[in-house]
């Protein structure tokens, strides 16, 4: 007989015993009025960088994309299905945000598999190779480094990663002329998912530091 | 000056102070374990329907897509990028999950983007729109019905879209194969953001009800 | 030998040594005064969906009409039996109700066969399809829907015919005048046979929600 | 602001808080099952007799049509809309239904309606008028009894409708041939709203007594 998993029905009860019950309020007007989320992140699917938690969000707040590597790719109106992109235009045009963030972390197996050249496919498909591709040509220049310890490597093109991103992000249009006016900021944060430790990307540089530090 | 989005910062502080400080000694873990989550849920981008508030989830338990109406593409190995097909992949294939949840939430932007055939394109690009496609058919059906309200409209396609991303799912031959191992179970899901209730796929009817009614 | 039903005659015991002992009193002064109850309520003769029941209703209250699928047909003045606008003639000229609701329910048996184009006709006389042809353009339109499950669709047309029964109610110029003087208010509720929710509809949208959500 | 009955939805409440959480199981497997009332009640709109009251009935077990003056019209397959026909051929032929009971009741407005030949129709399509033409021919006998007084006339009449409405329904194919085969049986009875006194016909004599006298 079908069974919802159970671990995600215990899990649902303690939000409605708990948070929602608490927001009932929130939740109603919010469905009433729609949501008017002034950030967009977009952060990876690993199950270790949610940016619910770590912002500790509540509805309304965040506007997210998940997707393998926190990636944005280049604009290409060319009529594939790209989801990422519908998203950003959805966020910029419709909702208007005010603030885009680029969060990665650390020990992501997206950037793994790419600094790995020889790792075999998934799939037939090789859909994560093909998705990685964007940062193929970076990844080749890391992974050359062998004076860099495997860790360093990881992490250094998580950094490449988050700031090509953030480059791809001002290839749309729309992002170009809403940051010129001032009326959008873009951003760059890593998350270190041992420490918990939150690194932010200086726009100048390129540079990632911890606030306060 | 350059700031990160204090409102950010704000929410950070209180994760460090409250449930990283409660969990860090598993943040740890799992950073030297890797990521382990047995569920995938594909959900969507809003801000009113973020999975780890809905299950009340923690580090490690779920691999998570967001994209613009929860949608899963069909199964097309040709080249482009496809973001959610490659963490589809990646979470069948190489974390092994055993649960694919598609979930879908009430007032979506996407679905009614898609069943008001009339609307303006967000940019030249129109991304939302080629996005949205995949579900044109279905949407033109729905739309024809008036009938029904608008908000019934909108509710009867956000369940068309997820019993249709379910059947999307199995066009992946790795979904299909585990499926009919019994080592992969697929579940469709649709949260009310009004209300917070939470109702459940059956596999069968595909109809939506709530668990315990 | 004759017998009227036993389970009638067992209920009717109860009923004498229960309620109609506590309200004796009530009974003998409405025999006296007449009846004036201010609600017509238009209901469906299921066995589940009994107004008094899901009202807690006693004597003197509602006033009852009870057809299949709870509909009211349109104002034909024609001189052929019309039970159902005998009954809403009666309700609002001669006891001057306040208040009219049309209220239909889950699971709806003649909402079913109305969607059910294929269906035998019960007798050569086919009252049953006659009767529910007052529905037949708008459930060719429901039905067609071969995205929406047979539940959503059944559920969807229960919505239909309420708001069709209240449409109806209005081409009856007695009903159009006393609202439009605030004498008289119209109402949509649908009953969930198998919850128990009420659920009442919105006069503007001719959505249905659950009053308190 | 639009305001559902404040009346009912108080009802409502003790429904949910009272039967419906002690049948709660009940319901939710009738709603499962299908409805299997096996006795159909014709009953009047009147609110003094709810056959679920006067019965004690719980959900499931009497599927009522309710109608001015608990009438039963002669078999006329003519196109129509015919609600109590419908409702009939529904009972008879799909819910199969063992029982038939016609229940009239004492100061029944329709009865005297029909009795009062001066009086003024209630409206210009004056429906009441029409639907109780179906016992003009036995009124017009009965009220030429100026030696009776009127509550001795109303009573008669009330009986007349009844022998009549069971005349009626013996002009339905089914009913005749299923009634003949043993599988259907059929009953009158009289309900005095004042004293709550229950009487049943005799099918040879049509005379009514009270069971247990």
């Amino acid at each position: 007989m079908y069974q919802f998993p159970e671990h995600l029905l215990g899990g649902y009860q303690k939000f409605m015993n708990g948070r929602f019950a608490e927001q009932q309020a929130r939740y109603k007007t919010l469905a009433e009025t729609g949501q008017q989320p002034k950030t967009l992140i977009v952060a990876c699917c690993d199950s270790r960088a949610a940016p619910e938690t770590i912002f500790d969000s509540g509805p309304g707040e965040l506007f997210v994309v998940r997707n393998v590597a926190n990636m944005v790719p280049p604009y290409e109106p060319d009529g594939q299905y790209h989801s990422t992109s519908a998203a950003l235009e959805f966020a910029v045009q419709s909702l208007r945000v005010k603030d885009i963030v680029v969060m990665g972390h650390g020990r992501c197996g997206g950037i793994k598999a790419v600094l790995d050249s020889g790792a075999e496919p998934l799939s037939p498909g090789d859909f994560i190779g093909k998705w990685m591709n964007m940062l193929k040509p970076s990844a080749e220049q890391i992974a050359g480094n062998d004076m860099m310890t495997a860790a360093e490597r990881q992490r250094a093109m998580e950094h490449v990663s988050i700031r090509n991103s953030i480059v791809n992000l001002r290839t749309f249009p729309c992002v170009q002329i809403l940051e010129q006016r001032g009326k959008l900021q873009l951003h760059g944060a890593w998350f270190d998912i041992s420490t918990g430790e939150l690194w932010v990307m200086d726009p100048k540089s390129g540079d990632f530091s911890r606030p306060g530090t």
